[in-house]
């Protein structure tokens, strides 16, 4: 895996991560028409893999040309209208940035917060559904603090007061168990660049059936971010450009490529895999004295976010490893910046190898 | 410029072009961060480069991530409010696609229609101008039908009326003059796999310092397709992360680097070149006996759009082609499908070697 790596270095940020050798020569081909029977094949491969990757066989999946914020607004501007109660759970920034982006479409959303770091206050969660809302909100891994949030309970919650679930999971899909039909999700979006280990710029989002059926396409405003354009251009334009606009070839093919390596490896493959480089990744830093930001038994499988030990700054330790190791990895973010190191081990990042080159190299630096 | 496109065959639909050696080098590069210091000076420059391409020295541009479509609606977002009423200029495909999609941002859209192949009604626009209108909106150069809308006359007419003007330029920024400030156009919106020859999936966007100091950024629904939004990152993250989002570096530098031929070029002789092959693949087709759909004075030279002689089958023509030259052109569109072929002379297709070839095929085929 790492020969896609090597010419910036190790790239272990928290996304986008290397790219797989084959999706870089799908990304250098010649630029080829966004439409005809080739485009069509891969359009519908990609659909299907996109169900498996969700797990979610019935659901209506659409490979949107865009970062996962313009998923997460594609949900918005389709299910949400202004005027909305909904519920925004956060544990960290991504958290509350969903909380920004969506209060812009005008909707009434209440914040649910908990200390970064900490698991999602379900008990003030249940508090705030007292009141009608129509949705709940939740990131399923906290890129910012490195914590997966137990979707289980907020499910519950949510659905027994009748409101609808929406998961951001962008650094989980493809990575972390997410069982989207079995648990009852209502919509989800991810991105490209993270556990898929596409390049950025795909955002993959996935609807369920009883959503998609209890909505109104007309009460829908705009056209690129409401997904019912985007069905009707797969049902209406379908055997020949069954998108609404012109998505780069050498992206989506890339993704399309992306898509097929993580089908070949299997889900469950993949997870095991993530846990396993994930739990290295935690040991090898532990024997240094970092420490995870989280309680351990919510720790992600794909980013890490560690406190140094005392003494070692953590932005300087991101420089040294830079300048001297040629090994990207990022700072905090919000109130964690100048604080903890993160470390990325999504897709292509989840190899033991690279691990070991990244403890080799703090080993040297602190 | 050929050696870009040998794999697929020519690639003469009107976008996406064969991409420049040079770009598909920056493509097949690893992945690198979206961030930091080379991340900034790409975005910079990119932005000056995206000032000289718009001819728009102090307009307020942003290379948002996604395609036209997401940049038309970032203008309508940013710019107009449900129940506003604007005149859409439409003698085409894409003038009537502005229009279905602006509807559905709740404004009152009057259609000022031609036929397609003829000039817009500027009789038309001045009589619906009697009735006050926020924005006048018109494509540039439609790619259905091959011709190149006048901008002076209804630059003249909106403003006289105290409108707005936005202009669709998807397929001429970067091959037909353009002179955005000098004309006083409002704000306008562009492609980067037309003209620009780089990959889909970067919408140059440009705005006038006069609109964008006339709004109010709180009256701005939404987050991504808010251009305040981008604006926003540009001046508080700027030295270190200037855009909202994760944008794929493999993507962005390569239109970068499609942004620096340009410039190297000089949009003088850019425009000379698409005039010279342009007039070459009108004179040659004229001798096989098309016809182009416009009338000559306002021919595109960026795309053809041609009647074949009489038993020419244009469907027939378009298959024959790739099936046994391999050279990609496209049929045409709404009423113009299954009677017409066009061709596209963008970018790296304005090169007198590939019309050629393609003219030799043709001759072979008819």
């Amino acid at each position: 895996m790492m020969d896609g790596s090597m010419e910036p270095g190790l790239l272990l940020i928290p996304g986008p991560v290397p790219l797989p050798r084959q999706v870089r020569e799908e990304l250098a081909k010649p630029a080829a028409p966004h439409y005809g029977d080739a485009w069509v094949k891969a359009h519908s491969e990609t659909r299907e893999m996109l169900r498996y990757t969700w797990s979610a066989p019935d659901a209506h999946v659409f490979p949107i040309a865009g970062p996962g914020h313009a998923a997460l607004e594609a949900i918005g501007y389709t299910f949400l209208r202004p005027g909305d109660r909904i519920v925004v759970v956060s544990n960290g920034f991504f958290g509350d940035r969903t909380h920004e982006v969506l209060l812009t479409h005008r909707v009434k959303a209440d914040l649910v917060s908990s200390p970064w770091g900490s698991a999602p206050d379900l008990a003030a969660l249940r508090t705030a559904l007292k009141t009608p809302a129509k949705a709940v909100v939740v990131v399923h891994n906290e890129t910012s603090t490195g914590v997966t949030n137990s979707l289980d309970p907020i499910v519950e919650a949510a659905h027994a007061a009748d409101a609808i679930v929406i998961v951001d999971a962008v650094s989980s899909l493809g990575g972390l168990p997410l069982p989207f039909a079995k648990l009852g999700i209502d919509a989800g979006f991810s991105a490209s660049q993270k556990c898929i280990a596409a390049p950025a710029g795909i955002a993959p989002v996935a609807v369920s059936r009883s959503l998609w059926e209890s909505t109104d396409p007309k009460s829908v405003e705009g056209w690129y971010l409401n997904l019912y354009t985007w069905d009707r251009y797969e049902r209406e334009w379908g055997d020949w450009h069954p998108t609404p606009t012109t998505i780069s070839s050498n992206l989506f093919y890339a993704f399309h490529r992306a898509l097929k390596l993580l089908r070949e490896e299997g889900l469950e493959a993949r997870f095991a895999r993530h846990a396993k480089v994930a739990a290295r990744l935690r040991a090898g830093l532990a024997e240094l004295g970092f420490r995870p930001v989280g309680p351990s038994a919510i720790l992600s499988n794909t980013v890490g976010c560690f406190s140094p030990p005392p003494g070692v700054d953590p932005a300087r330790l991101v420089r040294r490893l830079k300048d001297e190791h040629d090994i990207y990895i990022s700072g905090g973010l919000g109130p964690l910046r100048g604080k903890t190191i993160r470390v990325g081990t999504m897709g292509t990042q989840a190899d033991p190898e690279s691990i070991d080159w990244l403890l080799k190299a703090v080993r040297a630096s602190v």
